[in-house]
């Protein structure tokens, strides 16, 4: 039940980050589609560690293999297997973890859960599970495009350093010409300035990742238990950090009036249905209506500092705790190609789903 | 798919605002729970309209009719159908909204999604919908108690008037002693002050609800995609006006360093593992780790403002619109006991599920 | 878990046979259906009990009553929910069954698995349950209907007297133009006549139920866990007295050479591929293949009879058990709109699964 | 939603016959189980092609590579990634089956329903998969045999040859003594020489598979739509060549009375409840009594014959069509652990699913 994500474009995964292999299985993608290899390569290296000198060194090549599903690269309809070989994986790095409990890891929770963990790397609780995602993702915003359906998520905030939400003059363009992520290049100057200080100090900083959803139709999501908030934010809290997520307004909005965060409808120039204002972020009902979608999710701080902590060990005494693996000081610019294609395979799932609304559309 | 939540203890719910009745079916609770009536009827008064005169006058009696499940009274293990009818539903209030989208209302979409709608008060769109979750909840939370396991939600802002994070010092037990459903009778009294300010301008207040979930036991939560906060999430951003959710120390911490952030484990009197604070809100990794889980949701104002407003009708010109029906100036007050159910459905299905985890335990 | 079936088109019921109400909720039903409420009552009334004196003498209306889903009688695309009430129970037949388990019936493993049981009239293990299926089933028969998809059940066999696999020249217009639902009136009479003698002697007789499917599309059924006759055996083998399904040539099928029980592939009149044969009962890799889609259930004697039977109570004695209550002598007849529901709603689950298979088709 | 078996104890597959690898995920396999990998490559090679004279040359190691979900041969609770290589595939075998239609072959219906198929060996629609089941099923069957439940499936039938229903004094621990998997050694050698006569005819035959559940306890499988019989149907349906299934008396049944039908409870030595005979399977009501469970399911024979059969191609030209792969006289014997795997597979779902039944269980 854990494993897997998705009603109709259903991804199962699994993997632990030192093991052999993350992997998964993608059932229900469309037949005929032409996989762009190359476009999933480039969303893999998006989120790879060690692209740049604020991530950790670990140097994984994040090659997917593709075992099943394809004839000469089309889309069979059958499922799509698939691995990320894990080779970079130093387990002796983690041998001093085998019986010690990380502060605020899920070593705890999962070796009391299971009576046993992975403690490698943290296991299958390592965001080294991301990787599968990502293939998933890829594959989704291939068939999105076709659709004229993008997702463009960006950092918003390290720390707190910020852009400002009337800062709207930016380009989604520009979003991957810096390391950061953050379209707007001075902001993201600063950004990396906090990163660096962080990285000096052996700590560790959070930040914030804003999506946009441009070019959906009016009409996805479902009433009541699979709303298109509810459903993009079981997906984005999936994420090993997230800690919070709001839409539209957000947060914001439930110190508003209703006359001020009403979005009034209009006619826009070609006579059609819309609203002056969005703060919404395009949803009503659970359903989309044809503005952008746009939401904004919390990341804590990489819980792996290079200080020493105390914590406590399997039999129960105090010891303090060192990291020596690789590490990022922030992880909140790999997290953007991770809401991507989370956000991706969930709106092609209710794109599907959508299909079969109206009888008269069978 | 829509319609239903949970996986072991599953809820499926059906029914319109002003239709003939609202109800659902409650698949898998254990047999032989001898139901407490009389707590069910307490949980569906708390949500209840019309409870004060902050609220709508709409006066449901709100009581359910148990169909199946039971035998005198002690469930079966078979399904609960229930009924909740639809006594005092005006529908010819709602005459002028049959081709007007009202602002900020599911209207439109749903009129778009299925090229149909109900537009007595909103339909399936409607708030109403909640009285079912309640009857799942209550049961729920009766099975929770047993357990030691109790969900508490309160009002913690309404508008700008907020209990500051810093004033732990009230207790869980004053939560339903003033209208407000806040713990501190002196917060309380502001936030009342500012509805009433609102419903004397025919406007309307949005707020912020704050959970504790308190005696959940450690491995709690599925890790990947069933993890207990983004479980949570969804089902929580499944309730009408919720425009975001945060859990621990939620968006503050993406303004962290892991050194501040981070919780330090150590040992209890008992000299068993806790933390020396609870930042993260009682999750690692997606699963419980002993301490008390808190969130917190947030919640836009009302739409229905009772105020002149533009909008769209479906023959596509403008139009005022002014309602004439019976609104609440400010619903948080009622999510509430929703917030509640929600999270007891949610927990109760977690224990369930986490019953198989380890070979020793089967 | 257990009381919903279907993925797209999704029924949940509830209800024990002496409670006050059977009923479900249909999700994903299609808006803008215009219900034909005649032909759901013509489905209800072909399965209901004492139609005539072959049957038990329990006359229950079966009247279902909508609560939601529609507006002026049109789908809205929202779960339709609805009762059946349970008018005609004597409850008090019932009183010797309460400590006592009835042979080859439920009562036992009921009691065991939940420690609890409604031991009036069997409870929720009773055949009643089958009222709910029929409701689900004639919505998704009228949309197939206008998809020329069409779902034929009869009569084959009650007891040692069947229909020859070579009568072929019969016509499924006169299944119900007699009281066994035999469409070869003259075989019916015989039926007739043997169910008649078993009632005389205190006893009842078992039968077979085929089934032929027309007009369905290539492409139905989803390969490997999904498959046509996966499902359909699934949904059949959920009929209670229901033994054994087969398709196409079925168990002769075993005894056969593959020279003998292929379908050769040819072209029609129309230049379109078909097969010379059809042994295969229209399925071919768990997908429709054009033809029609046959199968045959055997279903087993009711159990009660009207003769004393030795049998266990809970106190563990040996005690003589003879009925007191209705029942049927052979309940075959009543079975055949069963099997054309459950025929139906998989068929209409299969047909919205279908749409998103190619991408040329998105 | 194709590629997925099972609700607590769930497999997900992939893989084409002669794509690059077969392979699957376990989710919800209980942590802490040492895994027996002799056991896993002893079912492998009972399913494995080539083992002897009357099985297809293509020889396979079949040999599982895990990938994840195991610590030093210890499950983790996490999911069980696995991969079966596909080594001996010679496609260039298949060049002719690339515009053809075999016949009673998927080729055809997985043409239309995806507009494109692996032609290579029937691709996704080859019994290859079979071999994900087995890793599936062995994994489950040594979980159950810690429960001292055993499953035991034997070959019934071959053609007209078959052990009658009376020939009950048999061995179970006999069936794997010979090459046809009939736990008679004088029937199996009559069935050998059938096989061996159709293969020397350039045909193939079909058969029948008996199973016994032994030592499932009282109280397994759900009420309505997930009965025990309903979800075996499912399973068993899923294997290429089924085409029927019965359990119990079966077919025979639907001829007789219930007074020849019914099972009478009596006591056993031990005071306990039991029934006098076991005409039912072992079900009633969808649950297990306690009883053996037993079924048969019926096998049709392989549809690639050595003799030239006409055919349709993608042009719609007639053409003869003579195979020149690899490919099996009869697979019955073969057929035997798979239904062993899916069973197991499924009855540790059921027993995972029955944990949460009673309130004083939990």
């Amino acid at each position: 039940m854990s494993s897997s994500i998705g009603n109709l474009f259903k991804l199962t995964t699994f993997g632990e980050s030192h093991g052999i292999s993350m992997g998964g299985v993608i059932d229900g993608c469309p037949s005929g589609l032409v996989l762009d290899f190359h476009h999933i390569q480039e969303c893999l290296n998006k989120r790879r560690p060690g692209f740049n000198i604020l991530h950790s060194e670990r140097k994984e090549p994040d090659e997917v293999e593709f075992l099943s599903g394809l004839l000469d690269g089309v889309t069979l309809g059958s499922p799509i297997g698939f691995l990320v070989k894990n080779k970079n994986a130093q387990s002796k790095d983690y041998d001093q973890l085998k019986d010690l409990f990380r502060p605020s890891h899920a070593d705890f929770t999962y070796d009391k859960k299971y009576g046993i963990r992975d403690y490698r790397g943290g296991g299958r609780a390592s965001a080294r599970e991301t990787v599968n995602w990502i293939v998933g993702g890829a594959i989704a915003s291939q068939i999105l495009k076709t659709k004229k359906i993008s997702i463009s998520s960006y950092v918003s905030a390290i720390g707190d350093i910020s852009i400002d939400l009337e800062m709207n003059n930016f380009n989604l363009d520009d979003i991957y010409k810096n390391n950061i992520r953050c379209p707007i290049d001075s902001v993201a100057k600063k950004m990396e300035q906090l990163i660096l200080k962080c990285k000096a100090d052996g700590d560790t900083i959070g930040g914030k990742v804003s999506t946009v959803i441009k070019g959906l139709p009016i009409g996805f999501g479902e009433p009541i238990f699979n709303k298109l908030q509810a459903s993009i934010a079981r997906s984005i809290m999936s994420i090993n950090a997230c800690k919070g997520i709001e839409f539209g307004l957000g947060f914001k909005s439930s110190e508003k009036r209703g006359s001020e965060a009403n979005d009034i409808f209009t006619l826009n120039e070609k006579d059609e249905i819309c609203t002056k204002t969005n703060y919404s972020g395009g949803i009503l009902g659970g359903i989309s209506n044809g503005n952008d979608v746009y939401f904004r999710s919390a990341f804590k701080p990489v819980s792996t500092i290079f200080k020493s902590q105390e914590t406590i060990n399997k039999s129960l005494e105090k010891v303090d705790y060192t990291p020596s693996g690789r590490h990022d000081p922030c992880v909140v610019p790999r997290v953007v190609p991770i809401v991507d294609s989370l956000t991706a395979m969930l709106i092609l799932d209710f794109y599907l789903l959508h299909k079969n609304t109206k009888l008269s559309d069978l």
